[in-house]
């Protein structure tokens, strides 16, 4: 029997000596928690290293991303396939699976992209959540696992963690278990440089159930863990460790954190803690425990199958664990777009957001709402969405309050635990404060839907701290995120319609408070938006002279335009331009057409007008906001920033 | 003797008055707020109404800024010269300085721009940060104020509130009074669809005081006040109140959070809070009654003045004060330029921001660091910068933790205090952590520098999720941000200059990881990056063809491609351009020379291309990253991703 001092050593020399050859990474938290992860994957964690995606698993999620070898180590340890002592060996390096932070997607062992801190504790709290919400629909005996994750000081200080746990709390998220890397040791030192907070007290208050053990005491922790899992609450772990655990002269100090340990001082700890073996080579007697552990779970598997082999439900769950929307949904599109297209309401896009929501939600049982506590204002609730509940996670609802950025990251964890599209409103501006978890959701090829509303100026007198002028930018130059600005019900559910069958990123809606009419008087089958951008009104004289460009309400602004300049004899199309990332995707010969090439280009967007020159060219002109907004009535803001019809045709005009 | 009651309803009515004749706004808070603020402005608060801007005033910050008009209720009663009932009358109207949410430098009595949530207690705890970093250096004769902040559920479930009252307990911070609005209402509902923490507990474990009190009962609000006062910790006020008290039937519920309450509701609490006055009438006793607490503390200010006239520093004082840098410093820009120039040495960027600061900070005595966990990768520590620490705050470094928003909304805090310059470091894709903050440094004009290492591709094995793509293109579409990304220890310190120099915004240097030779090898005395872009290298054939553009670590690449291009008969210059929005400041002939019209231009950058169009036109290309980057060293990355001098000369030959 293998001692689990020498199966935690293991971890500990496989990470000194990657990191070593590897010349760069984080040595101090793989050999610090090694102790605790060899007691969580030995004893607890349900999963079977030969089927990694397995619906029913535990969830491990390294929140500490810095410590991937950690997570390398364990990969290779237990088996899984696609992590050889190859891997291991070429740690860092360009190709390998084994990146600077584990990457989701790239490694099966990692069930969220970390590194960027607080991230994978938030995608933690939607996974749990996402189990329980799974649970209450198709019941234990096809869903019933926990959520470890491993934080450090780091995850612990930045803000998301507060907005996760408050909310975990708040659900009760019973199987969330959250070991604590309670090293002391922060990159600038001792964690008493900056923090002397009680974190067990914070945890208490947040309605965690806490308790602090001996990290280096296999027997403690699993004694706390059993304790974990009894409990109805979510727990808190902290694991009081030294930092490079086995390093003679640099662990418990934050010069173990970031660097390699150098030849020596990893001399030192072969010395310290008895381990003779060469870089990379794990005796046979460690590995064979380790192997033995990694496949614990294939019984239990194994039961599980039968179980989901006789559940009625099967079809459905396996449906929507693997993202394939049901049948037909298309045509509620298809009917909302002659619906409205007839109608043609004069609603604000959020109103029309609101509507489509209202016809997709009970055909996609899988899309699940919320809101940032906006959800008056965002419109994001809709008849069937009930709010799911500390006691009832049957609904499809979910008030996450004033936490944006903990919405973003926890519906990225919805997202990876599968079964579930989330969407979520905030204001637009305030996608600013999510926006690092979009980003993940973008990396991790997501499809989490966000709805953000209240979009420009148009916003009128909540004033510049609510009024976006940046935001869009920074949404379209994160890469693989589809940004659709919609101008009317038709674009809108059409963007809903691109958003949803964009099965590999996040799609955001800039949805306008104030009411629009509908321009797309023609139903088309085709989604147009889809397009990224189209001609949406052709001259009306025999040629093209200039082509104004508009997304969201401004469109119905470029149609007035286009009238004044047409009643000066200057033919004028009108392109729509929702998404610039589709519209980039279009051919040349399509783009040029719906562009006019030759024709003077004038963008119209009530936003910030970084990055439209890519559109109009040098020739061409962007009507727009170049600096701050300010408080009062939309329509004076308008005419102030001197964002009206007169002002595009003018500088048409100056053009030709 | 007016009572409290009726000094209060007099901020209700005003409040709910400007609502209903704005037919916007949030009238529920001030309403519930009203007798908290009332104790607080008549007897406690140390201001003087006909002198808002004396040094040592108490703060007073309004981080539920929805709630302006309980500000602008409270300037007006207290007589602010800048807000008369007309004022209040056109609140949210088009150049009233009554904005929607309240704006610093639209109205005295604003501290700080309010509005995003969260932002104003970290602010306040910036504040309350610089008053005893203040009173360290000058002593408690001439600097001894509170800071007092009123905030909502809403900025208690932000995460940088977590951020902020971490450090304010770390630091004991005994000066800071947070009054909360407990009223158990937030947009969606009622506050328990989303939340159910213990919030004394949560701030207890943050080191604070602790207290609750009946928020209508001003007897037990004074005593709460005197308490805190007492305490050596910062402390939190429970206050339990009536979201919208006296709304007969809309009181105490989300009906009254944000909007205007109706003339049948308001006729309604006018007969139930005994208030029998027209709208924006004020009875006089009760207006005298406020004014005289206005100019409570006139006295105290004049005693101040008197210390202040015999203090021997005084001129220092009021140098920092006023934001006016020290005579002579620009000659240590000069000297560090002669030295470097001639050593050349082959620094990081980040490397030579080390130097610079170290060269900077002896003179500059105002000018204070900080890193957000990463001192010894931002490299922003100094000789002469001492760390503070929870009882010396005489130091000028601050480890603000692994809370980057937090760092950024507490330097804004230390710069509208008044006496310091704040600088902090990050990695620079967790500027994303940061941006809200960061735009309200913008918004507000405050000199606030933002040290962002690690800035591209170039930072290699640690991957994508710290590789920054967007960053960059979000900052610069930020309105009122200089962005520097500059290439060598001659641009640094230039960028550091122009940096100092923009008293109205901040700054962001974006420093390479990795080392980079020094380009600028001829002394000028001019700061060539204060111009924004210029010609770094001219053409060395006949003509000039080729215009490459590049910022940072790639403008030596284009060096390269200079070359390469040159040996094949092209004429080439090189455009450094550090810094876009000064670049386009300069007059419109400087800008066509410096970038070559009629020249084929190709621009490099090792970050996203988005924007890039608006230097290179329509002929021109733009080599730089469309997707997230890898994990590996920095020049198998620039390989792999094409960024290389071979690629810039293909770029370029093939428009010729």
């Amino acid at each position: 029997m293998t001692s689990p001092a020498d199966m935690a050593n293991a971890i500990r020399f496989l990470s000194m000596d990657a990191v070593e050859a590897a010349k760069s990474g984080h040595p101090g938290m793989p050999m610090g928690m090694a102790d605790v992860a060899t007691v969580l994957f030995t004893r607890f964690l349900k999963f079977d290293a030969k089927a990694p995606r397995w619906a029913d698993r535990d969830r491990f999620i390294l929140s500490a991303g810095h410590g991937s070898m950690l997570l390398y180590a364990l990969g290779y340890l237990t088996g899984y396939e696609d992590l050889d002592i190859e891997q291991i060996r070429n740690f860092r390096q360009f190709g390998a699976r084994t990146a600077g932070h584990p990457e989701f997607g790239h490694v099966a062992i990692a069930e969220t992209t970390t590194g960027p801190l607080g991230q994978g504790l938030a995608n933690a709290v939607g996974m749990a959540l996402a189990e329980k919400m799974m649970a209450a629909r198709h019941g234990d005996g096809i869903v019933n696992h926990y959520t470890y994750v491993i934080a450090g000081d780091g995850c612990l200080m930045e803000g998301i963690s507060q907005e996760a746990i408050s909310l975990a709390g708040h659900w009760q998220l019973s199987k969330l278990i959250l070991l604590w890397d309670d090293n002391h040791i922060c990159i600038d030192g001792d964690t008493s440089l900056s923090t002397s907070e009680d974190q067990l007290g914070r945890f208490t208050a947040a309605n965690w159930d806490v308790a602090r053990v001996d990290g280096h005491d296999p027997e403690a922790i699993a004694a706390a863990i059993e304790a974990a899992k009894a409990t109805n609450r979510p727990s808190l772990i902290a694991c009081r460790t030294v930092i490079g655990f086995g390093a003679p002269t640099k662990g418990g100090t934050e010069k173990v954190h970031g660097a390699p340990l150098g030849a020596e001082e990893i001399a030192g700890a072969r010395a310290k803690l008895g381990w003779p073996h060469a870089p990379f080579e794990i005796p046979a007697p460690i590995l064979d425990s380790w192997r033995a552990a990694g496949i614990r779970g294939a019984a239990e598997r194994t039961a599980w199958e039968a179980r989901l082999a006789a559940y009625p439900e099967r079809a459905e769950f396996e449906r929507t664990v693997a993202g394939r929307l049901p049948e037909n949904w298309h045509q509620t599109v298809l009917d909302f777009k002659r619906k409205v297209t007839a109608e043609q309401p004069k609603w604000a896009t959020r109103k029309s957001s609101q509507e489509a929501l209202e016809a997709l939600t009970p055909v996609i049982p899988e899309l699940i709402g919320g809101s940032a506590d906006l959800t008056h204002s965002n419109l994001t609730h809709t008849k069937v969405t009930r709010s799911i509940t500390p006691t009832d996670f049957s609904g499809r609802y979910i008030h996450y309050g004033v936490r944006e950025h903990g919405m973003a990251a926890i519906m990225n964890g919805l997202s990876l635990h599968g079964g579930f599209i989330p969407y979520g409103g905030t204001f637009l501006i305030f996608a600013n404060y999510l926006w690092p978890a979009l980003r993940m959701s973008a990396m991790m090829n997501r499809r989490v839907i966000y709805v953000l509303t209240h979009d420009s100026i148009g916003l009128g007198e909540d004033g510049p701290t609510h009024q976006p002028i940046e935001t869009v930018t920074a949404l379209r130059a994160t890469p693989n995120v589809l940004v659709f600005r919609p101008c009317d019900p038709v674009e809108t559910i059409e963007a809903y319609e691109a958003a949803l069958d964009n099965e590999t990123g996040p799609s955001v809606l800039a949805l306008s408070r104030q009411n629009l009419p509908t321009l797309r008087t023609i139903h088309s089958d085709d989604n147009l938006t889809a397009r990224g951008g189209y001609i949406l009104a052709e001259s009306d004289l025999d040629s093209r002279q200039v082509t104004l460009i508009a997304t969201g309400s401004e469109v119905s602004l470029a149609l007035e335009a286009k009238d004044l300049l047409e009643s000066r004899g200057i033919g004028t199309a009108v392109v729509s331009l929702p998404c610039w990332e589709l519209f980039e995707r279009q051919t040349k010969e399509y783009r040029s057409a719906v562009l006019g090439e030759g024709t003077v280009r004038i963008a119209v967007e009530a936003l910030g007008t970084f990055g439209w020159e890519r559109w109009v060219g040098d020739n061409g002109a962007v009507i727009g906001m170049t600096g701050f907004g300010a408080s009062a009535p939309a329509d004076k803001l308008y005419n102030h920033f001197g964002i009206t019809a007169h002002a595009v045709a003018e500088a048409a005009q100056a053009r030709l």
